[in-house]
């Protein structure tokens, strides 16, 4: 049976700062739990389960890192409507400023969780292993971060240039993803780079822009008067990426 | 000032069932309240609005279809967690039975309606006008689903096709976007067909991948197990359209 404490120290993960605090994440349901398990055991501090699910889980990870709870405290545990088996608590990861030698991706004040998370697994897809965050994105242990990416979280670093330096001083070329730029298609194949992604509603900062070495648009056929971060994300890495 | 029965009708559309009932649906905030009242005026029934945004909007529709309300007012028929402005009223789009003579999409059983609305934003951009949904597919006058299409929703037509007899019928080329079959970029470009596009989780069904002329897949180069629904269709739509 789990403590209050216990409750309360987990519960008290949705919140910012008690994640920055202790440096610990939480991530839920049988997949992506058991997909992080196998990817980063040495980081799972525990995983919290339901009894006929941990059943299954023989091998996953040593033992002593499965808890056996009531659906009751899975309930007071988990920050989805409808827990899911599984709670795990997990380290976060340590971030170093990165070297670009392929291609990365480079998000300006993305704050929707959701569209932060599916970036990080549509980077993970084509094999973009950097994201750097400016100021302003949303947090990357966010829970609805964390499930969106599908245990992509796991594969993909993410960096967060919390002084707004980083983009500037690269020299490889910057494609900001622009609204009245060249069509993609225009564009070569290539291994080299970093496309620049900006805020849901007011796109790249005009400072980041500047930075750009090219301008690159989705032409539209049709009357929407933009794309979803993400799916412009995807858009522009499938055709560009070689 | 709203009487209760009103703060309770409108507050009622949060659920199918009182949407099915009344044919209404509801839409917030500024931007996506103003652009449906200039696209889709006679199906205003109601804008209820802070004073101040009210008076910001002289010509957009016509007077009698402006409520003024309170803040506290505002925040009781608002499903938001931060309303914003304004809340409409809106009559539902009526549906026929869709024969494609140019490209649309087929959604299999889309159950997340963020996802459900970013596809119905995509499919605009890309100028795709019809969408046919599998049974089993969210209700596309859930208020995720209309806040995600971001007034999408008043340019492309959805279609319920209830009986799931609809894809069967027709003769047009049927890509279906599934992990195993040629890879986008090898096909030619073209304005004729339907793109079948799976469930978040399950992909499409057996039955419909068995209707499909086609399968198409976008190449994997990193290790994300499978895209997100709304970022796959993007990727497919940009590449196969011309």
């Amino acid at each position: 049976m789990l403590s209050k404490k216990e409750i309360k120290d987990i519960q008290s993960l949705s919140l910012k700062k008690h994640r920055d605090e202790t440096k610990l994440f939480i991530a839920e349901g049988p997949k992506i739990v058991s997909e992080l398990a196998q990817l980063i055991p040495f980081q799972i501090q525990m995983i919290y389960g339901l009894e006929d699910w941990v059943k299954q889980c023989t091998g996953l990870i040593e033992p002593s890192k499965f808890t056996i709870i009531s659906q009751t405290e899975l309930e007071r545990i988990s920050g989805l409507k409808t827990p899911n088996n599984a709670v795990a608590v997990i380290k976060q990861f340590s971030s170093v400023e990165p070297v670009i030698f392929s291609f990365a991706l480079y998000l300006d004040t993305i704050q929707d969780p959701g569209n932060f998370g599916t970036i990080i697994r549509t980077a993970d897809w084509f094999g973009v292993q950097n994201i750097i965050c400016s100021t302003g994105c949303a947090d990357l242990y966010n829970s609805k971060v964390v499930q969106s990416t599908m245990a992509s979280i796991a594969r993909v670093d993410v960096y967060y240039d919390e002084e707004d330096k980083w983009l500037g001083k690269q020299s490889v070329p910057k494609y900001a993803a622009t609204l009245n730029g060249r069509p993609v298609l225009q564009f070569e194949k290539t291994n080299h780079g970093i496309l620049l992604v900006g805020n849901e509603s007011k796109g790249l900062r005009k400072e980041v822009v500047e930075m750009a070495t090219e301008k690159i648009t989705i032409p539209r056929k049709g009357s929407a008067e933009s794309l979803n971060a993400a799916v412009a994300s995807g858009i522009i890495l499938s055709h560009l990426l070689s």
